[in-house]
């Protein structure tokens, strides 16, 4: 077998093997087919796509070129969420203690913010002394006693999506639902998970801008995780402002703090316990979504997700008094204010910019390798629908360094549209897809 | 500028700049811009093609990559000719010393065979002493004296496409019209000619099976070509069936010695001659296509071109005297017989086939770093259009090791169809493309 003559059947537009794509992600994994063989066949699946069987052989193939952890001994369910990222979108501090109190166990694994999205290693680093650096022994050890855990990627899992996400990140071959899916779900399906609750962001904020993209992407994953045997839910929600108001890592991490008190944004708040009543469905602890949200209410006002939290960040090295007093996490020097140039209604907020301003304030990375700012960040007073005087503050810029704010503001002042009248408001949840089996 | 945003760009159908694609490619020659890089980037231009002004950029760049020849000392036109590759392809050891015997400059250089289709250079090879690998002060030295001369590619001529073409091969990006436009036209000009004939070929033994993409591909090159300031015309030639009777290196120098002594198959007579008379009008030699084959025909019977190609041999280190006793080209130990099956008329000739049972005999090479064995080869006894008994010899077999003998036999079994009737013949010359200018 050679791999000039697999990618040539891709370019072709012909449905490639089990084998043959077994051996180019094993020849992946174990460097025996050069980075430029995998880019020239990365760039033929963006155009080509994928058959449903190619799609399930490319996942299964990642998903095994490394372990897949075995938690048979822990007495509940398994379950975990995946967002395809957005611009405040910080649930998972939120719903992994919640369903953790209720008694599910959530094994995370994420990632870090790239360009205008946040991730959540970054946020969890803002807590001081947190480690997202588990080895697998650890892992398993906080797993078990917090019933949940957040790390990051170790090298034993999915080491051929490691190598291929870092090739298409260089070479315009990220936007392919098929490379996506195959990505998202090898790394998920190696959490050992038994349950999985996709939260698909469409909207100016995220990746796939357009609705029907973030709806083809969510069936292909769903399709992909339950012939694997998983349940799998997506959730299909709006990125077209950021969810809640805070932006930036350390903010992030107090509006979370604040939900887990029964505070904070309606919408953060909304999305996570709907988010979490879906792990709890599909987890087996709740009958219905409906119970599902009032056993995710219950351990917000009980206290038991915050008692949770606390356990975790402690078990990870985190300092667990951010939950009571979130003066403690990283400040800014500096804030400045954005004066809105009208008075009016905000119309609409360009999230995409929104995030990119984030991101020149420090508080996100434009590649991978640069250092993040835990303290800046975005605080937006007025969201979309809400009135507005003249001069009054849209947002508070919260910054480090002067000659971040000018650019940053630039970007912001151009993010907020202000018109005669409120909008229509839409739905945070557009569209569920795979609910029909547990609703 | 980023790699990475260019290749987003022509993913995504955008038309690049001149900047970018120089960006490219400079990055390409001077080893900036990975190879996985370069490889995505030659997927997308596969998948989204390129416009004229791309396509007249990425041609100049690479051109530009390197030294572009300067011959303006000699005092006639510099012409050469170029051919798309097929099976008995041997019209350049003829044509070169025809147009230099009647005062032309022919600077000739060229490539090695790959899989099915022969290369000049292997063909030279095969004459005993032939030194292809020239300084470019010899070949100056050669072309001065002989009138023309014939050597392989040289680390000053285009090294951008030396690199691409060697991903190109690796990547299953070797067929897009644009690419294959840009790497023969960057070639062939920094040959320093004022004229170019084109040889594209079309049908079962050709790189363009279908006429309509070999007219194509004729017309970019064309197009490139004349905009750079050159005269080019281009003939499209049948590739249905072998050229001549002899395919293999040292039988093939023998058929070129034939032709030159005034004998040979007709078809590849004609063709040598056809182009030969483009070559002569482009050049300005003659005024028209019918004193060019009168001249070629001339060049042939006077003994001239016979001349022109032992001193050719003789100045590039080869043993001349193989021009007037082909004996003593390589010789290899054994023939065997492909008798005919039935009775009938030959009505076609699986022309790749043909081409890869050479190639298995050890004539060609299947991977760029394979040797070839110069004696191996076939001399086709019956071509289309031919009357044949059952039993009949088709095709003898020249070849040195018994393993290969067999499944070289299996393949040339069938590659030959024989039927009740002859079919109709069909032109050589099939169409020419850019001859407005010149007729």
């Amino acid at each position: 077998m050679r791999a000039v003559d697999i990618i040539r059947k891709k370019r072709d537009a012909a449905e490639l093997s089990r084998e043959e794509i077994e051996f180019l992600i094993s020849g992946a994994t174990h460097d025996h087919i050069p980075d430029y063989q995998l880019a020239a066949f990365l760039m033929a699946v963006v155009w080509r796509g994928m058959t449903r069987a190619e799609l399930n052989a490319l996942t299964e193939s990642m998903l095994h070129s490394g372990s897949v952890l075995d938690w048979s001994d822990l007495p509940a369910a398994k379950v975990d969420k995946h967002s395809t990222g957005g611009v405040g979108d910080k649930t998972s501090l939120i719903l992994a203690p919640i369903v953790a109190a209720a008694g599910l166990y959530v094994p995370m694994i994420s990632g870090r913010g790239l360009g205008h999205t946040g991730g959540t290693l970054d946020k969890l680093e803002a807590i001081p002394g947190f480690n997202v650096h588990l080895k697998l022994a650890e892992f398993r050890r906080v797993l078990k006693q917090a019933r949940c855990a957040l790390i990051g990627q170790t090298p034993e899992i999915a080491p051929a999506d490691k190598k291929l996400y870092a090739l298409r990140d260089v070479t315009a071959t990220v936007e392919s639902p098929y490379l996506i899916t195959a990505s998202i779900m090898s790394k998920k399906m190696a959490e050992g998970i038994d349950a999985l609750v996709l939260d698909v962001k469409t909207g100016d904020g995220a990746f796939m801008k357009k609705q029907q993209d973030a709806e083809y992407l969510a069936e292909l994953m769903v399709e992909t995780g339950t012939r694997m045997g998983k349940k799998i839910v997506a959730l299909i929600t709006d990125m077209e402002q950021p969810l809640g108001r805070k932006v930036g890592n350390a903010l992030e991490v107090e509006e979370c703090v604040e939900v887990l008190h029964g505070r904070g944004p309606a919408d953060l708040r909304e999305l996570s316990v709907e988010l979490s009543a879906w792990m709890f469905v599909l987890g087996g602890r709740t009958k219905s979504v409906s119970e599902g949200r009032d056993l995710a209410a219950e351990m917000i006002a009980s206290g038991r997700a915050r008692d949770t939290f606390r356990e975790v960040i402690k078990l990870q090295g985190g300092d667990p008094k951010i939950v009571d007093d979130p003066g403690l996490l990283p400040q800014a020097k500096h804030t400045a204010r954005l004066p809105a140039h009208r008075a009016g209604y905000v119309t609409a907020i360009r999230c995409e910019q929104v995030g990119t301003a984030s991101m020149m304030l420090g508080g996100g990375r434009e590649k991978k390798e640069h250092e993040v700012d835990p303290a800046v960040g975005l605080v937006l007073e007025k969201k979309i629908g809400d009135a507005v005087k003249a001069g009054e503050n849209l947002c508070t810029i919260h910054y480090n360094l002067d000659a971040r704010l000018v650019p940053a503001t630039r970007l912001l002042a151009e993010s907020f549209e202000i018109g005669e009248s409120a909008p229509a408001r839409t739905p945070l949840v557009r569209k569920i897809i795979g609910a029909g089996d547990f609703k």
